[in-house]
């Protein structure tokens, strides 16, 4: 090994504790203690959640541009935290690197994150590091929300009007676009842009938890045809969505010649970190059709039934199936 | 795949939450949601520590009883909060698994993980599953101290007496013993036992902060001198350790044939998460020689140099050269 120091655990350790300098004036301790300390918000309840993101699985050493798996890493974890309607307080890193990626891999992975925790707010606040051959991450992260004000899965009631942010399945349009370059991507491409840089929709979730208006909330990480199921489950009660009413990708004219559903994508591609929605009736008209740029869109609503429907346009309606992502059935 | 549905991702998540069932009490929302959803107490400051925990590196999945591991895996990580004088809360649990271990493995690992979990206080709040080839873990744990009470490495100060709690090297020798035995071991072995079960010095931790005695503290996890260099580190001081107080291992007669070196194993072994602390001379004598049955040392002090010595019984010093682990120099 060349340079003994500069790889070693401590070194690591250092190189993460420059992520976010301003990290100081939100923990009482920061990164490089047993433990970083962090004072919780009075009248505030704290969220917890993490997340895996490893090589193979969840993403393409050799595609995936390392700043986009820094900042990847970090806004799905971030988005459970929008999810519950919350604010993300600061973040813990776990990362196993293979030797050959302590170098510019991971100063571009560096980036990458601290871009992310600037723009959401979230610095480090801790971290442990190990060798391995492959990459492997693990991101906790911690929120907060006034006491109470947290949105569960378990809240939707029949006739609740299911609603999601954004379009969905883009991020599916860009994984399978990857798939096929079959080289490094570049990461300007705009058709990879929600596969590669998702965002976690804050200021919806923030907004709705806000007003009390959403029922039950979820983010959409798996797919809505996983996802859906999981809210239903919750809240013991079935759904039906409107075909048409889906607010798909949209599938460019350079692709046209592929054989792409964007239908298919919307409702089983994962990764697009929207936010799944349920509200009372009452409430409806008080949902708009846009919260600044990001579109609202009623796509069905919640039945009494335990079952999950997919009504197309002619009125037939079908059950409909889970093929979304789930590391442990895609055997 | 014979059992689909048990196997998914979704049932491994609700195996995770019968680790704890009392968890309910300690959060408003246990694990189940986008995020737990936990009220920390008034008056206190949360700490937050994340580990790795994988096989190859930390463990053999052929030799280590995966009660061991379940176990292993949240004390080490607890050992964070202990070291800060705190107490934990509850934790987080990612795991990577084989499909081949999510049957029998897993059952007994989660056996392991429930009992140090309700020994330790501390119930599961969340988690995430992916699948893997080889055996991943990853725990965060949430501890909470007093405002301002926490202990830091950075406090030591020149002629501060160094101490450390229980013995040195008895995980080092549970280790050499596990590594020579080319088969699954007996778990009730006494020789093993700090190797497979460590115990976090929560009430230690905890005695030495509320008395306001340690100046500095740490657990030792990579060995005695990878960490008091750390320590001095942070602090900006160095240390001088007196070989013969070294409180080590006792190698049995059974093993006197083996080239076992018990300074060796207490100075460079890992994985014995005893207290290294720090206490002002003033404060010396009031530390006492066990806290219940647990052994308290000192074994040398603090200096004003930067450099860590170890002195013999014959006067003569020689730098402590670092051979703790850390897997980044292990090349």
């Amino acid at each position: 090994m060349k340079n003994r120091a500069r790889t070693g655990e401590d070194s690591l350790l250092e190189q993460f504790r420059r992520i976010e300098p301003r990290s100081d004036k939100v923990l009482e301790v920061p990164i490089g203690d047993d433990a970083a300390v962090w004072r919780p918000t009075a009248g505030c309840e704290t969220l917890l959640t993490c997340d895996w993101f490893v090589e193979g699985t969840h993403f393409f050493a050799n595609r995936h541009p390392p700043e986009s798996i820094g900042s990847k890493c970090l806004v799905r974890a971030v988005s459970d935290i929008a999810a519950m309607g919350g604010l993300p307080r600061c973040f813990l890193l776990s990362l196993a690197l293979p030797l050959t990626r302590t170098g510019a891999w991971l100063r571009k992975f560096l980036q990458g994150l601290r871009k992310a925790s600037r723009a959401l707010g979230c610095p480090i606040a801790g971290g442990d590091t190990t060798r391995r051959n492959e990459i492997l991450i693990n991101i906790t992260v911690v929120g907060e929300n006034e006491r109470g004000r947290s949105v569960l899965r378990s809240g939707a009631r029949p006739r609740d009007a299911i609603f999601v942010t954004g379009r969905l399945g883009e991020a599916e349009y860009g994984l399978r676009l990857l798939e096929r370059a079959g080289k490094p991507v570049d990461r300007r491409d705009k058709r990879l842009r929600k596969h590669l840089f998702p965002e976690a929709r804050l200021d919806a979730g923030r907004w709705l938890a806000k007003h009390g208006l959403a029922t039950a909330m979820m983010d959409l990480s798996d797919g809505l045809s996983s996802d859906l199921p999981r809210l239903c489950k919750a809240s013991a009660v079935g759904a039906r969505i409107q075909k048409q009413l889906l607010p798909c990708v949209a599938i460019t004219r350079l692709d046209q010649h592929e054989r792409f559903d964007a239908t298919e994508f919307a409702l089983h591609g994962g990764d697009d970190y929207e936010l799944l929605f349920t509200v009372a009736t009452k409430n409806v008209a008080r949902i708009p059709k846009a919260l600044g740029r990001l579109p609202i869109t009623r796509i069905g609503e919640i039945t009494s039934q335990k079952n999950i429907v997919l009504a197309g346009e002619s009125g037939v309606a079908e059950a409909l199936k889970n093929k979304g992502w789930d590391p442990f059935r895609k055997a």
